[in-house]
Order: structure tokens, then sequence, then C-alpha cells
């Protein structure tokens, strides 16, 4: 192993460490014309490393795209130089567990009827694999 | 018109205002196994709204990506919760002249034999389309 491997165990560590504290996320689809599309989304919640949760409307573009294609990725620039990325795939939810478990009034604005309003779905990435890199090492894992 | 839209004349003059702001914008690439691909990207230079110049290792993954795919994505998160969204077409170039173009003393610390540094490749992204929002309103230019 290199010196500027970080093990699979201690990255998928370091990146549950990311996601706690993860608000704003870049999320990335294939987009159209064969062009990655990408635009910044709040995370919802997450399941530690093997799941993240997001709202979207169902106005917007990449319910499509991912309907289309359910492979996205996510990326994060941390303080301190660090970097998370996330490869998965995207599960477009409709049941009511599912809107409950996303649901928070900041989101009524953009949701007037609630977490069971008929303009929402909810987006869970599952992920595949994950790295996380900082000051030139790097470590993968995969689920 | 909806009057959410800005017109395409006045998208592209609020995306150069960006780009003259910009530093380290998000770079996307159709990456592996069908999966976008994102990490951030320092701009070495920009000619308006026409095309976006990066150096990059040639050890670096996105080179490959590039070569089986020259469709990219540029994005840009702005103060203001303003959003730029761009998609182009990426040039790997290796001519003196754009080496030079894009080159900064800055960039020694990455390619210390300069900017004709053997392991250094310019990227050029020609920009085919731009997306400027801000607010619930936006507008979208094409070249």
């Amino acid at each position: 192993m290199y010196d500027r491997e970080i093990e699979a165990d201690r990255a998928r560590a370091l990146i549950e460490e990311v996601l706690r504290g993860a608000k704003d996320v870049i999320f990335a689809t294939n987009g159209s014309h064969g062009h990655p599309n990408v635009r910044t989304m709040y995370v919802a919640c997450h399941d530690g490393a093997e799941a993240l949760w997001f709202t979207t409307s169902l106005e917007s573009s990449k319910i499509i795209e991912l309907i289309k294609n359910e492979k996205a990725a996510i990326y994060i620039k941390c303080d301190g130089n660090a970097e998370v990325r996330l490869w998965g795939k995207v599960v477009i939810l409709d049941d009511r567990e599912s809107r409950e478990r996303v649901w928070c009034d900041d989101l009524r604005a953009a949701f007037p009827d609630g977490a069971h309003d008929p303009n929402m779905r909810v987006l869970r990435f599952d992920v595949i694999s994950g790295l996380y890199a900082k000051e030139g090492r790097s470590g993968i894992f995969t689920r």
C-alpha cells in the first residue's frame, strides 16, 4: 500500500464524519445531450455512508434525468481541504414513511401542503462507493 | 415570456460577470461505470462566456474521462444565492501557446518544470450553453 492511501474502513469512517456535518452538497446527474448536470441540494438526512435522503419538486428537471438514468454522484468540499465523492443510484420515493422521514417545517415554503404535498418527491441516494481525499492522501470504500 | 425568465443576452452578461470573479468552480465529467464525476478546479483564465481554461496533471482520472467523452459541465454557486451552470465540450491541449497562456507561478508546486512540464496538460472548456439562476428567476443562453 502506498503511503498516500487511506484504508477502506478509515475512508468510510472519515466520510461518515463529514456526512454528520453536511448540509448542502453538490448533486450530479446524467443530464441532457450526454452532459452531466449539477446543482446544490440540501441533505434531509442520511443513514451513515449507506444512503443520503433529499426532497425535490416534480417540476425539477432532475426527476426526468433520474427516471432516464438512476446513476448519480455527490461531492462535498469540506473545511480544511478535505473532499468527499460518493457514487450511487437514486430511487424516487412517494410513500408515506419516506415523506414523513425527510419532512421538516423549513420545506413548507416549497411544499405548502406539507409532507404529503403532491408536488414533492423523496430521493434516496444509495451509496455504491465513496472516496475521501485530503492533502494528497485518499481512500476508497465500496459497499 | 414568463416573469421568471431572464432574456438570453442578459443571462449571458450576468454569467460573464460571475466568471470575472470566479476562482474555484465545480467541474463535472462523465465518469466511470456511467456515473458523473465531480471535483473542484481552479479557473486559469476565461474568454468571456465562450471558453474557460484549466490545467491538469496527466495522472488525473479526468484525462481518461475526457478522452472517452468530451462532454462536461461547470457549476458555480455565487454569493447571494445566484447559480451558474455551463455545458460544454473539453479540448485537451499540449501546445506552447496554450501552456504559456494558463501558466502562473502558483502552479510550480504541481508542475516543477514550469509551463512546459511534460506532466501538465491544458483543458479548454468550450461553452455550448449556460444558465443563470437567482431567486426563482433564470435565463439560458446558447452560443
